[in-house]
Order: C-alpha cells, then structure tokens, then sequence
C-alpha cells in the first residue's frame, strides 16, 4: 500500500446505534399500510416546545405531497416543529391533489394528538408511487401512536426500524461531544434506503436529532454542508426520488450556550453531523438491493472539491464499475472511463491520463499509463465487505469522496417485481 | 388507444441493410486481436481521392488513442480523409503514450498499404480499455485487408459485422434519396453497440457513408444535428465512453450536384442522416447486453426541445423503469419518478402533476392523478418486442424522443464477469 489513506476518520467517534437526544419523543406502530403488518406509521415529538428545524428535500420537479406540505410549513413558521408524521409503504407521491389533501387531514390529526398548530407538524414518506395513504385508519391510529411516545434510545430504534421499507436492516449513528460549555451533547440519526442500488431514484430519508441550542438558519447550514459530501455522493448528481427528505431539528434539550455561527462550538456541531451523515450514508449504500459490497470512492488532488466529488460520483455510479466489483473483476478500465465521464453541471471535469493514478484496494493500477499487478490478489481483495477504489487526478488540491454498492443480479430480479 | 402518435414515421423508408454507396471499398479480417478469431480488424477506403468528413467523439475526458490521433488528422487535412482502421477486442483506451504511438504506427502503415498521407486516415476502435493493441501482428494484415477491399454491400456487411463486440447481431441501415437533380443517392450506415444496457458508459461507433458530394462544414452539422435527436438519445446526457465515435463520409461519387447548405437537397439529406441515424440507434438499444425489450419514450408538450429531450433520456435510463419493464411491471410510478428527475445541465427540468399525461403501450395511467386501467392488459401490451411509453407533459410545444432496453439478471451476469 503506497499512498497514504487520504480519509483517515475525522471528527468525533460514531456509534452505530440510536440515542435519544433530551428534548425528544418517539414511538412507531403497525397502522395497516403495509400489507406485511409491519410499522408503517411513526411520530417524532419534542418534550417541550418547537425545536428548531433544518431540512434538505428531493430536487425531483415531481416531490410528493409530504414533502410539499413540509415545506410550507416550515415557510410559515420560521423553520420550527413540535412533531413529525412518518408513513411507509405509501410514497403518497403522484397522488395529484386528492393526495395533498390526505397529507394535510393526517397533519391536522397529529397537531390535534399533540396539541399544538398543524404548521409546526411535519411529514415524510416513502413506499410505492402513486397509491393513496389510507388515511381513515391513520386517523384512528395516530392518537394511539402519540400516546405511545416515549424519550427512550429504543423508541427512536423503533422509529428507526418504522421508516424502513426494502431495507435488510435499519440505520442509526450516535456522537457525544462537548461543545465548550461543559454541557454534553448528542447527536444522533436514523435513516432508510438507498434501498436501490442504483443511487439516482432510490428514496432516501433520514431524521437526525441533536439536544444543542441552535437556531435554525445555522443548522440548515450545516445540514446542507453535510448533506453535499455525504447523501448527494450517494444520492448521484442530485438526482433523488420524489420523496427523499432529510430533517435535522435541535431541541436545545441539553440546556448547554446556544451554539454562535463561527464559534468553535457551530465548528464541532457540523462535524459531528456530517459523521453521523456520513455514517448512515455509508449504511445505506452498503444495504442496497441485492448489494454484497460497500464501494468507497477517494478522490484527491482534483481541480476543486466539486470536480473532486463528481469524479467518485461517477466511479461509484456507473453500472459497470458496479458489476465488476459483484465479479470481484479488476477491471480499472471502467473506474478509467468513469473518471473521464465525471460531469459538474452538465460540463466534462478535466482530467489527463498523464497525471491520473488509480488504487483499487490500495494496490495502484494505473499511474499514467497501466501499471502491472497481481489481478489474483486484487480481486481477493475485491471480497472484501468494503471496496475502496482510489484517484488521484493529479490536478490540484480537491478532494471528494462517494458511496456506493455492487450490482448483483439479485437487485435486476427484486425490482422486476415490486409492485405487481 | 386516446393519443396520436407524435412520432409517426418520418423522411425515407429506411432499409435494415448495409448498401455500399458509390465511391467507397470495406474489407474486415481476423487479425489476432479477438481471442474468440472472430473478425477484428477492418478498413473503410474511398475509391478516388478523399472524402468529405464530419465527425462527433466521446465528451470523456479519457478519450482514447484514436479518437486523438482522428481529431488531429482531421484538423490537419480540413476534414478529409481516405481510409479509416477500425479495430475491435482492444479499445487502446487508457493505455498511456505507449498506445498512443501504438495507434499513430498503424495510422502510418494503413497509409502506406493505401498510398496517400497518414494524416489522411483515421481511426475508431472498441474492446477492453487499457490493453495495448498488437501492432506488430496488425502491421503484418494491413496490407491483406487492403488489398481485400471491396465496393460491395457485403464488404460494408462485414466491416459492420467486424467491429462488433458484444452484439448479438450486426447494425445496418440505409436509405436511397433524390436530393432533386436526378441522380439518386445513397446514405448507408453500420454500427455496434451499445453493448451496455445502462447507455451511459456504453460504447458505440458508426460509419455512416453517402455518395452525395457535400462539403465538410454542412456535414458536420448534420451530423451533429441527427447525433443530438438519436445518438444522445441513447447515450445518457452525453455520458459517453472512452471511445464512441461517430463519422460521417461523404465521396460525392453519385455525381450529383454539390449539396448547398439551406437548399432543399441539404434538407432531404439531413433527413435522410436522421433516418439512418435513428434506425441504428434503435437497433442497438433493442440489443442491449440481455435486453428483451427496446423501451421508447416519446415525450410531448415539453417546454422546449431540450427539456423534452431531457425527460425522455430521463424515463429511458432509469434502471428502475427498466426493471419494471423486465418485469411487465406497470408501475408507471417509476416513470413518473424518472420524469421528476430530468436535468438540462444540472437544472431539474420543471413539469407539474397538474398538467403531466403518462401512457404505457398506448393505455393512459395518469392524467394530473392516477387514473385507473386495466394492470393486465398493460402487463401484456409490455410483452411487445417494443414498448412505448408516452409522457405529455402539457407546458408548451417541445417534443423528443428517448431509446432504451430493459434490464435484466443476464446484464448483470455479462458484465461481472468481462475482462477476467
């Protein structure tokens, strides 16, 4: 192994797990939208009082309901919630108006369960397009599930296992860090998905919690920092299903400073919450459909950090690339042509096979032209849970790093037949 | 069946079958460098000086060797040339400045057997990146495929049929015009690919030859044309591989008029590009790697062409919808996903529920909501050798139409386990 790992672990340690932040509620159930029977409706509260919301949504032109009615709300009352609806088995996308009013009965139900006005509700989704949420049985669950709330690390594990759909296992990551103020903090996210391997399409959501005291306008900072080198270099290009959502609300639960744009403290709070992104980000790509192999993508000494970032975008997602490391097949060339297809906004990212070097699982095969290796010990490496596939493009000093996983035929054969 | 196709057929008959116009010669041999001794070396000669060229290369960064050495000639000689090598199982693609001269020897021996100047030549290959070609071998049958050269249809057949890789059937197509002064023409093209299902990454070539007498400029630009509305089409959003590549050949051998930009002729001529442009590039959709089904998308009412286009590129190369079709799925969800997704440089394409139309096989499944149908009917009209999936997306006047396939197990199977 020659080069240096360019990714050592950065920022606080990240426990795979859910921790119930002070401040928080949560409590999931069965209410019928699944036909297997099981959780299919969740709700996040806060304890006492609106926490302070950021929150990045699909970029698809077609967003579902839950997300447009979020979105309102979180425009009408300046980026606050007390409560969050969370449905799967029902994507309550394309459902045309009748679905937007369905969204907006269930959140007129749960601020009534909670107490509190329908604005400071929110909603996610995810399941099936185009199917309608059965909104008269929610209605007679949704007081049972908010009496159910409960400030425990297993509620939040519930809501965790409630949001997942296609997923084998669900996705939690913890950090416990002190900010200064002598007044611990966690942070701590669940998320489902990418259940497809194929990132673009797949529906993606996550809900992380933190019990700092931070207004809303620096989390939604952070949250979309964190969001553009974690979930978007899984998430290829931007492209995301109808319903991806990813909230991050802080209840300042830990009683601790209010955490100051600039200080050393909002420094420390986005790094833990891009480790916990990062993390589940890392969860999800490894569960894909059908997927045996985590692909990593480490790019340094591109031109800038997005042509950086859009070359192992395109190395993590590109079929073949995807379906040589299932072959466990050290076939560099397709991690070559990838690189060379990388695109930022639509424009190619320059790079030269003079100064382009590749490593796959740390053993470099290609240095300006092809480099002699042993394929046999390469594609044992190949095996491995984890796949890491280095480029330096030799440019600059950009650096970028993508998620991904194989394609196995097992992933072509589940999604022949999902809906029918 | 409520809507009329927007698409009906359009400009000549297009014929499936190679027709060698007047003023050009093809030869294809065996020449060492496919493992399976099938055909892999070829050459497309003129008869009586050179010809007229227009050209459109891969946008990868990793273009390979001779797509350089092709840019460089043409450059030099104004876009002309007498004679192209085509070399298939190698794509001398990431092979470093060894490859790079290995292409300009072959350049200088392909001259030689020919007797004009090298930069009179030009070159496309396909095959496995970052393999050198055996040039010595090479050098060796230069000489025999020239001297093997053919004006006959089955000599353009087999320079079709030699740059083949993992097709299952050579591409042909041809149409016979008359631009208006009495001497009738021909354009005749040959292809491979897109040997991958997934277009982006896949690689293609074609040649396409006209004994029309046409001046380089107002080829390119029908050649640029024709490849916007068919090739790219096919090629996800100008994602293309190390090596596609795409001539153009005009010997003014039918002895007509010189084609004047603007004129009538140069229309009828355009049109007929188009005709055997787009035939090609439904011929290699319907074969891609474990395709059983050619997918268009034909979308209407867009706001512009481009973002028509962009919806159709959009609904096509979504693994998921492509999945659905392999399985008879009418999940039209995935559909309306893939619509949401469409991006022109980066930017979501906009389009509403409200006024969005979805068809599959001609059946309407969604006008501004979901509207009811008949699942296994659909399921069956999905049997078809072709689906056709029609989205109106109801802003304006823009049109375009997308090329695809499904994907199957066997794609997946094929390419996890190519170069090993």
């Amino acid at each position: 192994m020659t080069w240096p790992d360019p990714f050592p672990a950065r920022g606080p340690v990240v426990e795979e797990a859910a921790r119930m932040p002070a401040g928080f509620r949560a409590a999931a159930m069965a209410a019928g939208i699944k036909p297997s029977g099981k959780p299919d409706l969740g709700v996040l509260a806060t304890t006492d009082g609106a926490a302070s919301v950021g929150a990045v949504f699909t970029s698809n032109a077609l967003a579902a309901a839950p997300i447009r009615l979020s979105r309102a709300h979180l425009a009408a009352t300046g980026s606050r919630a007390v409560a969050i609806l969370a449905t799967s088995g029902c994507a309550n996308a394309a459902t045309g108006p009748d679905g937007e009013q369905d969204q907006a009965e269930l959140a007129a139900m749960l601020a009534t369960a909670v107490g509190e006005e329908p604005t400071l509700t929110l909603a996610l989704s995810t399941g099936l397009i185009g199917t309608r949420l059965p909104v008269e049985r929610l209605g007679g669950s949704i007081p049972t599930v908010v009496a159910a709330l409960e400030s425990t690390d297993d509620a939040l594990g519930d809501l965790g296992a409630q949001i997942c759909t296609t997923d084998s296992r669900p996705k939690s990551a913890s950090v416990r860090l002190d900010l200064g103020d002598g007044q611990p903090i966690i942070i701590s996210g669940i998320a489902k998905g990418v259940g497809m391997i194929h990132p673009n399409m797949a529906t993606m959501l996550a809900i992380l919690l933190t019990d700092a005291k931070v207004e809303s306008d620096l989390l939604q900072a952070m949250l979309e920092g964190a969001v553009g080198r974690t979930w978007n270099q899984l998430s290829v290009d931007g492209d995301t299903s109808t319903n991806d959502t990813v909230f991050l609300l802080a209840s300042g639960g830990a009683r601790g400073d209010l955490v100051q744009p600039g200080s050393t403290a909002a420094l420390r709070l986005a790094e833990g919450v891009e480790a916990v992104a990062r993390s589940l980000a890392r969860q999800q790509a490894a569960d894909g459909e059908g997927a045996t192999t985590l692909i990593t993508c480490q790019v340094t000494s591109g031109s800038d950090d997005p042509s950086a970032l859009a070359v192992a975008r395109s190395v993590v997602g590109s079929s073949l690339v995807k379906a040589a490391v299932h072959g466990r097949d050290p076939n560099w060339g397709r991690v070559a042509a990838a690189i060379g297809n990388a695109r930022v906004r639509g424009e190619t990212v320059s790079s030269t096979e003079e100064s382009l070097a590749i490593a796959i699982g740390g053993v470099p095969v290609f240095r300006g032209r092809p480099v002699a290796f042993n394929r046999t010990m390469v594609a044992a490496l190949m095996s491995a849970p984890e796949v890491v596939i280095r480029v330096d493009l030799g440019l600059g000093i950009g650096v970028g790093e993508a998620f991904g996983c194989d394609l196995s035929p097992e992933y072509v054969i589940e999604n022949s037949a999902y809906s029918s």
